[in-house]
């Protein structure tokens, strides 16, 4: 069986966690690694529709993908979480519970977001048609030791891609280039 | 990697699903076989405290435990589910959902499973403390096609366990006896 890893995507919306997400998972699937990604957005949709957004409701979420992150690394799956997770204790917490973990921090700074604003989310937070925003009225406490730090205004997505493969690779998922045989 | 399969045991409360989960769930593990066992009660108290006993509630919660269900059959697991699953169109779904689903129906009389009553749960069901209980004011829609069918009131649990291990094998989940090398 695979080795299990969860490498979780986490930060403000717009930052693109999806984009990197999908890069990603396209190119574990070609290499042959069975690869599953939850996204925020879908969770909420199946496993989470009773949830809104205050900060107890957002912990809750966050445990039960959490949970479901548990069992397929626990069965030897390569978890690709893509979700904003703005709380230290939650952090901790799912380090405790998944064990083998890689934070990825998608740090972006917020006018950066809010002028990308694909689903014209932040348009309506700042309309005041949503509360609970994260980065308005909600807070993302920074990740302190996150494994890769990534500034998507500043780095395109294959080199992050690239950077959080070399991680994957350091940590035997991947077949680290000195592991190929010699042609 | 392992070809992932669900064996849903179904039935009344205290028809002995928790019980035969558990055999199974040991003998499994035993052979060397990578197996999840996902009990209702647990799964209430993880992916759904939002919910209740209504028929609405109920089929949310079964199709939550579907699409964990899903995932870890598809990262190759075999899963072991405990839950009631009262409806039809629900099975149905899940069948759809999950693929390789194998349903084992846990027949055992109401009246049995009222004299067991292991959690005290008929007891205050009866006492109107509970409303919604299956198999008294909420309907258990009997399987019509189940792939097994155990009486639990009249087969003790390790000749039901041999049942469904019997038809692992036919699967290849298990080697079958007629796979193992000769002595």
């Amino acid at each position: 069986m695979n080795k299990g890893l969860c490498i979780w995507l986490m930060g403000l919306s717009a930052s693109g966690k999806t984009t990197l997400a999908r890069l990603l998972a396209q190119e574990l699937d070609r290499r042959g690694i069975q690869v599953e990604v939850l996204d925020g957005d879908q969770v909420r949709s199946n496993l989470s529709q009773d949830l809104g957004f205050t900060r107890s409701d957002r912990e809750t979420n966050l445990r039960r993908i959490g949970l479901v992150t548990r069992l397929l690394v626990r069965h030897g799956a390569v978890v690709v979480v893509a979700a904003i997770c703005p709380y230290k204790n939650i952090r901790q917490e799912l380090r405790g519970e998944i064990g083998e973990l890689v934070e990825v921090y998608l740090d972006c700074p917020l006018e950066v977001c809010i002028r990308r604003d694909p689903k014209g989310l932040y348009r309506r937070a700042l309309a005041g048609e949503i509360g609970h925003f994260t980065g308005l009225d909600d807070p993302f406490e920074v990740p302190s030791r996150p494994e890769i730090l990534i500034r998507t205004d500043q780095e395109n997505p294959q080199d992050s891609l690239h950077r959080i493969l070399a991680v994957l690779e350091a940590r035997r998922i991947l077949p680290a280039p000195s592991d190929l045989p010699l042609p």
